[in-house]
């Protein structure tokens, strides 16, 4: 077994020669993937139930959650998913060696700016063992050399998915050995993220308390959301049917994903309409409610929401709801409170929706539709690296366009700057 | 004095309400800080006195090296370039609230990617008092709230810039208070870089020694480049001319820039009809020539080259030369021993050129010019935030563009994710 810097050090040659790599190349390694999958379709199964036996014993004394434990397993139906995710990805276009933007800057001289890929990406991963193939596949396509380093709890199923990779793309000629690279120990993540010599960005995908160890201890870049705190303002011209039915899809949709609601603003003059029909409709659902002391008495039912209830992700059937006396209230809750992720204003007042989306300070700004929506494949990407609630290089969803930066090409004949500045020659204007 | 924390807080306070500003109100901000700059110059140029009195102590004592004494001196002309500078900036478009790309990603469902600022820059920075009207008027045209703090030995200059930046912004009707920030002390730095609960950029502009203890003591992304290790390959099909005439021009022309010559690295085949020539050249230009032991009868002037000369950024006329059997060897070398700044390429063969222009993994890679071109002034960008040699976010000569980032905005009418997740209604195909 290799350590991780020599891993870290293989995978960056790798990623220098993975620069030439055509869409070709990319695409049959992705189809030899694809197919590799589908004929060991019962070793991964049957590697699966032995994570899934051991994650049992875990749930059992509360060491794993429930909901990490559904993540961990794999059927007939999640495995056809991550096939079908990776064919999906071959019909992509190449993000890479693409002209961006060119122009003469000078009588002869041409310079173009190009895509090209990060270099190497190390991605840190819990339970998910859908996340190998997904990642990989997105990598490849973008000629990014990639580190995994998947959950203890998924380790059997993680080899396997990561042997069949390994296995399928050694078949492909020209496709540079150690583009795809696998640790496993805790004392391995400590290295990797030191190895800021070889690794141009970190993906974490998985709980808070995950990227927030990452984002603390390396000095790599890190592309991820830390928290999913989203928001509903239901504006005093919303829609009351309209609140209502995109408040209960973005909390009970899937009330553990990032993007669900967590807590909901309503403005004073329409919380008499609103409200009543708001817990009725969570009741209905086994949605537990709190809320601040100025709605308190609106129904027996009702928890009284503590300070640091507006700053917590339930990732549950709890939603926090608190009174506010204006649209700005609502605004400046958000910012405070928020993650950056995604929030929505519901009214029929684009003045208002204008306002909102231009003061709220997050990824994604939506009136009148389900933060649920906050995802790559309903955004149309195809794929998705992740969601990022960074303020620099990617935002929101992510796409393969994540996995590339750019560089410049500039084709002279000979040209030096000291004409330029004696004045001999001179640059073209804009 | 406030605090650094209470300072980032209002900052940040200050970008949400920048979300509104026009480009009128932008611009009239730096109309006037151009001319309260003309109205002010015997004060700016009796402050920098102070600092240049002060600083002839510490050059003296060899407590600042000559060139650092040099870039803090501002005079008639230097301050002339720092208006225009200001006026410059009036004269680009505004890279903010940009419609990037929009789709219907279902039926009645738009979705806009648009652009927006990045919210609160801190800018740490040496000697240099031109930085200050330069980055502050990039992040008010980008609607971004900055935090400067430069170096102590231009205090006093500093200190009066500064006041003519606030002074005239204060002036501007509806111009956040607070979005243009100072902070002074050493120990305010430690803090500066801690806010990361406030801050979500830091630009240093200064020596390597500052970009890297930046890096290393903070969360928040760094923009910057910390080595300029730039080289030139002259390639066994070069023209003899023009790889003299590039040589000397990326070493002389202004050879304490970043974006200046380190190594040339020369085809075997190619030497015995270049390197005399080089020699010759370099002498005349009074730089210093150190070699690997291939070259080194070549001239009774050369030097040996050590291991370590191949990661130096000199910074001065002093050149590292080597033999290398082939491009591959000249590809392998700048991608381990360079910094990813800009590399060129010398030759008459456009194979040979291509594929080192896809191999060599820096920001700028150049056919045939002169290393000295990277700079966004001469990329045409109007004005630069500084060069980049990060692989994320922004990479080579940065403009306007790399303060921006973007938010995405939904608009819909009531919908939600479980009409689609049922099969009642579909995603629009791209």
């Amino acid at each position: 077994m290799l350590d991780v810097i020599e891993t870290a050090k293989r995978a960056k040659e790798a990623s220098i020669q993975a620069l030439k790599l055509s869409t070709d190349i990319k695409n049959n390694a992705l189809s030899k993937f694809a197919a590799f999958l589908e004929t060991n379709k019962n070793e991964i199964l049957a590697a699966n139930t032995l994570d899934l036996n051991n994650a049992k014993e875990l749930l059992k004394n509360g060491q794993i959650t429930e909901s990490l434990y559904n993540r961990l397993k794999l059927d007939e139906n999640k495995l056809r998913d991550m096939i079908q995710g990776v064919k999906d990805i071959i019909s992509l276009d190449d993000p890479i060696n693409k002209t961006l933007w060119s122009r003469e800057i000078a009588d002869g001289m041409t310079l173009k700016k190009v895509s090209c890929p990060i270099g190497v990406i190390g991605v840190i991963f819990e339970a998910r063992p859908d996340v190998i193939s997904q990642i990989s596949s997105l990598a490849i396509k973008s000629s990014n050399a990639v580190i995994l380093k998947g959950g203890s709890e998924a380790v059997n199923t993680n080899k396997i998915i990561f042997s069949i990779l390994s296995e399928s793309v050694s078949t492909v000629k020209d496709f540079p050995q150690n583009l795809v690279n696998i640790i496993f120990s805790r004392e391995d993540v400590t290295q990797l993220l030191n190895a800021d010599d070889y690794i141009d960005l970190i993906i974490p995908r998985g709980s808070n308390s995950l990227v927030k160890y990452i984002k603390s201890n390396t000095k790599i870049p890190v592309l991820g959301h830390s928290d999913g705190i989203c928001h509903i303002y239901i504006d005093s011209e919303a829609d009351i049917k309209k609140a209502i039915d995109i408040s209960i899809d973005s909390k009970c949709q899937y009330p553990s994903a990032c993007n669900s609601v967590e807590t909901i603003l309503i403005h004073k003059d329409i919380v008499d309409s609103v409200f009543k029909k708001l817990i009725w409709a969570f009741k209905q659902n086994n949605v537990k409610v709190k809320v601040d002391d100025k709605l308190i008495n609106f129904d027996d039912s009702l928890e009284l929401a503590q300070e640091k209830d507006w700053k917590t992700e339930y990732s549950d059937k709890i939603i926090s709801v608190k009174q506010v006396a204006s649209l700005d209230e609502a605004v400046i809750h958000i910012n405070k409170y928020g993650s950056g992720h995604t929030d929505c204003i519901v009214t029929e007042n684009d003045n208002n929706a204008e306002k909102f989306m231009l003061y709220v300070d997050s990824a994604g700004v939506y009136k009148n539709a389900s933060t649920r929506f906050a995802d790559g494949f309903r955004y149309g990407f195809g794929a998705e690296v992740g969601i990022s609630t960074n303020k620099t290089h990617a935002r929101g969803p992510v796409g393969l366009d994540g996995l590339t930066i750019y560089k410049y090409k500039l084709t002279g004949s000979g040209d030096i700057v000291a004409d330029f500045v004696s004045g001999k020659r001179n640059f073209n204007k804009n």
